[in-house]
């Protein structure tokens, strides 16, 4: 029995095949490529049941990721994340089944940490020594930390605005670190430059096909937290939709699998900031492909991204499974932040709290209803974005001073 | 069987012992409370091997934790915390067997966790409605957001110069914070006179019996995640000292029980920072407590402990596993977790840092032998200390310009 059944790279668009033994980035006709197992043959030697004893952390689902041996894997003791009953906030939202699948309980104290283990150990397998890439500060940090460990040098481009601690994450793992004075898409060009120039691997969202791989465990840990089953619902925060996309692949892989039952997806829900909805926007028009958003912003950080290279794939996610997408005002972002604070202990980034109001909007409009089980993905720790909290009104004592009278804020 | 088979509390000191169904805060001698079980009934109706197939979180053991009712359990998903294996700082340090346990990869960021899911819980089982506590940050953050989940009034003090986060933290989550101009002592003073006059339960370190109990756990699944056999060497960042104290009855227990080898104990280390070294002090002296230390100063925040009530504990596990301690300079920390960041990929925080600067010295002097199995417990995420890394020599690009040149820092 092999440790990956990994088999080959398949475009989405024009279906050309490659060799998955070399290094790849985007197809000849410029979409990003998908990553192909032999799930057969997984089928045939693999019993989903034997995964369930495994180590706590996404490598359990080897056989269905690209790394072909496991001296390459480059990892911190990422994944298997909590899956949490939301009981007191559910009732308050009238959703019985509301979950929090919780990415804030992982290495870097971010999602980006499963693109960035996969991705980085399949790097270090094809020999890539250097890389390059533009980030909106989680991901670049994720990536420059494992490089250090799988000993790559790292050179990442991110926005001056960027939370200040993805900043210093970079800088003590020792990444090659810029800022720029402008978005994401400035980034972008910018590395896309040096990747022309000097050749380095490039691990722009989509552009290498294995960041996909480690999102689309995120997919496999639900359906096997909920007993290999499938929730209703699952609510993701969308800025490259390279999470979504992938959830959706690990779907379409259980199923061929036999691992659930055919014919029933969850409906999946792009979640988006109203400062930054090219995807919600597209979905509206029912159209393929989405449009440059202008004049992009948000507080939630992770997804101001004007235009996803992989935008097609997503709406594609949303059009399968009948799913939606939906904008989120930077006010109820926030509310759903604290709400969730308050009644359930969990401290969120903002892109986690956009999904949290976006099943609360649902719910209210009957688009959700009351007994569906409903995934809100939490794709980051509220510890990284001190800015998303401003304290007021707190007093301070004096050493010998005492405390007047316990008053609830 | 039993979902929990505490029996009682008892006194460290004078042995009195006191019934656990009540509210108890410290022994009428002054001493901290331990909690006992019946380990004899644990022994003959529960098999170590049945709890590796449990849900990872700390509540795997729940036989051994003080909660009688598994509804009462207020949990985020805490524990099993990724015990990872340093190869390269290993290689460098010359310990062919260097390990972190990573705290950093738990709810709220930090180790502080685990005594308040444990003391949270318990709480809650004993009708608690309003607890109080003085904290350097991280365990008050921690105390306020189960306390919100729970429906219990957290009062919280904290000295201003404590990680910002950590108000932040408290404040999102509804707590009734208030800063203090001083020491963790003088909030402790505060919150002593506020416990006196009011008659809210006091959640001060070890004033309650129950945080102990949590931060247990980390013994526990070190052994575990051994495959039930015991390291060397176990290295911890000492404040409180509550860890440590939890390590080593967590050691007995698993003796008592028959789980671990008889006789083998692990040598615990107490680590310090030079500007706050009172157990250090005292081990040199071979003395049973510890002096107030006076002007005590680091930017390892949570280790700023001048005093702690349990120092006469900490340093029986010292004496009682032929451990020591030791005290580590400010740069030797900052330059460990810069190392640990640049080697092995993680993030940690400084009070983590000293015990891998500690290692690396004990090793030098022999303390220490090259085969030794070394647990180095990181107790928090380095994105709560945004403080500990200064960047610098960054260059900021303008949208359209490139980068010059390749160059690692």
């Amino acid at each position: 029995m092999a440790f990956s059944y990994v088999s080959h790279l398949e475009c989405p668009k024009c279906n050309k095949q490659y060799p998955e033994n070399e290094i790849q980035q985007l197809c000849i006709c410029g979409s990003p490529l998908l990553v192909g197992y032999d799930l057969a043959a997984v089928k045939a030697e693999i019993l989903k049941h034997q995964i369930e004893n495994r180590p706590n952390s996404l490598w359990r689902y080897h056989e269905l990721l690209p790394v072909k041996d496991e001296k390459d894997i480059v990892t911190l003791g990422e994944g298997m994340t909590p899956l949490e009953k939301f009981r007191r906030l559910g009732s308050v939202y009238n959703l019985k089944n509301l979950y929090i699948k919780d990415e804030g309980i992982i290495p870097t104290g971010s999602f980006k940490t499963r693109g960035a283990s996969v991705g980085i150990s399949k790097a270090k397998e094809l020999g890539v020594k250097q890389l390059a890439m533009p980030t909106n500060g989680n991901a670049g940090a994720a990536w420059s930390l494992y490089s250090a460990k799988a000993g790559i040098v790292a050179t990442i481009v991110m926005p001056l605005d960027a939370p200040l601690i993805t900043r210093k994450e970079v800088y003590i793992s020792g990444g090659d670190l810029y800022l720029v004075n402008g978005l994401i898409s400035d980034a972008g060009k910018i590395v896309g430059q040096l990747v022309k120039e000097k050749g380095v691997y490039d691990a722009s969202t989509l552009k290498e096909p294995y960041r996909i791989e480690g999102k689309k465990t995120m997919g496999y840990e639900i359906v096997e937290q909920f007993g290999w089953e499938v929730p209703e619902v699952i609510l993701y925060p969308t800025g490259g939709g390279v999470g979504i996309i992938g959830i959706y692949k690990a779907l379409l892989e259980l199923q061929e699998l036999g691992w659930i039952e055919q014919g029933k997806l969850p409906r999946l829900v792009a979640v988006q900031a109203e400062g930054c909805a090219p995807i919600v926007e597209a979905w509206k028009k029912g159209e393929k492909e989405s449009a440059f958003f202008e004049n992009s912003e948000t507080i939630a950080f992770g997804i101001n991204v004007p235009k996803a290279l992989g935008d097609f794939l997503v709406l594609e996610s949303l059009y399968a499974t009948k799913g939606c997408a939906i904008a989120i005002s930077e006010e109820q972002l926030l509310e759903a932040q604290q709400q969730v604070a308050k009644l359930e202990g969990n401290f969120i980034c903002p892109e986690g709290a956009a999904t949290i109001a976006a099943a609360r909007i649902l719910r209210e409009q009957g688009w959700i209803s009351e007994d569906e089980r409903v995934v809100c993905l939490n794709t980051g720790a509220g510890i990284k974005y001190p800015e998303t909290v401003e304290v007021t009104g707190v007093r301070t004592l004096q050493p010998n001073e005492s405390i007047p009278i316990i008053s609830r804020r």
